[in-house]
């Protein structure tokens, strides 16, 4: 079965920066938005910075988070309480303190979890920044369930 | 700078099944081979099958390996000596007793390290089984390096 | 809360050969139990090896996943059900074809998950070979939750 | 071969601090150093929060990351570009906004790579909050290897 929208671009948009803090309209967009799918973008800001000019890993680490919970939010709809449970990264190369492109994508929505697959890079480069991979508990009353 | 074929396709089939003597020329077959890119199908055997008749966790990480080593030769040529260094595993839906079809992607070829995803599937079904990522420790004689 | 065991050693070890067909009382053994930690012995056969004469990733991956499978059972009781949902292994040395150790402990057991981390050690060495971190789907009628 | 300091808890403090500069003496301390092994505790401040009050995924990581570097930094001296490779991470439990401390364990340190475990717990709480396995690829230059 394929995995439905319950959201559009610009409400799914303004519930992250409700739902995180830290995440303001200013420097994150999501870019697109499709079933299955969700790809944002990510302002570098200095303070995302380690020494030699580089982003560093925790940045990396929030911008695939923020990534996940858009593309999990965008399929179970307006509830907060998705969590990360498990996340892998691999760390490819060091990005430029240009903004950052991180594509979601949704491998398995349960009724429990949810797992996906993202890849960040800097914007107009192709290569990639860092893989990443994990899995969000999901609130139990949520009922979009995909074989 | 794009990663460079070493290796056609039958030759790295034939190599695959010299380095590893548990696999052979019946039941696996390298599909396709591009740069930065290989897909292996690999053929489930009754002693590959966990109770429930599903595919062992265990074959599936077998068989994801074997895509990201094949993967790695593709790029570095004849070299036996590439060994896993880490993988990950998310299991998402259980596979049935079918032939499986495995694509691993080239994240980055360095010196000392390639890192690699992959995702795997039922032939003939579209939704992902299992999705691995992981890196390969690689002969230091090993000359081509990706940028 | 502590987590508490439901099942003793010679139980457990008659259960994980009853589910896990592959594996027999010849050559494993739950060498260790006690609330939140369990640790089994398992003896390298010819089939597990690769060239080299080191044992194979995938067999130490089988490895890793029994003894956390043994784990959780221990903790939740004679239900076959418990799934591997993901996995990550390093892999740090070559392991010679000698008996392997290893060791389970339990980080977390909820309602709908358990998470556990592992290391492998050959028979008499200190040295790990490899260390696993993983969760478990648990069957939804299990009772025991941890805070 | 047992992995060798070489540095001393006041001095590798100091280095941490001047190789990552969001990180100050006032809320980060070398609790214990020994072979193979180091201690920080971590000051939580309002930023690291996430809504609910509890410590966000990306802090978590953070501290896990100046762990693991701090016990790489400790084994092979003062240099700075020990490079995080991989991380994966278990969240285990929410966080509430009391010191961290976080334990990481060398695994292996070979001549390219440094692969370690790190656990971490509220300070004055035995249960695990976040789990987390890595590796860090090191300077060439450096010369302590363990078999």
């Amino acid at each position: 079965m394929e995995p439905v929208l319950k959201l559009e671009a610009h409400t799914l948009e303004s519930l992250i920066v409700e739902y995180m803090p830290t995440v303001t309209h200013d420097g994150f967009h999501i870019e697109a938005l499709q079933p299955g799918q969700a790809r944002i973008r990510y302002g570098v800001t200095p303070d995302m910075l380690r020494p030699g000019n580089r982003v560093s890993g925790p940045s990396l680490f929030a911008v695939a988070d923020i990534a996940m919970y858009a593309c999990v939010l965008a399929h179970i709809g307006p509830q907060p309480m998705a969590v990360t449970s498990d996340m892998t990264m691999h760390f490819l190369r060091g990005a430029s303190p240009a903004d950052l492109v991180c594509e979601a994508r949704l491998l398995r929505l349960g009724r429990r979890l949810a797992v996906m697959q993202a890849t960040i890079r800097s914007v107009g480069d192709t290569r990639v920044v860092a893989e990443a991979s994990g899995s969000y508990a999901l609130p139990l009353g949520h009922v979009q369930a995909q074989a």
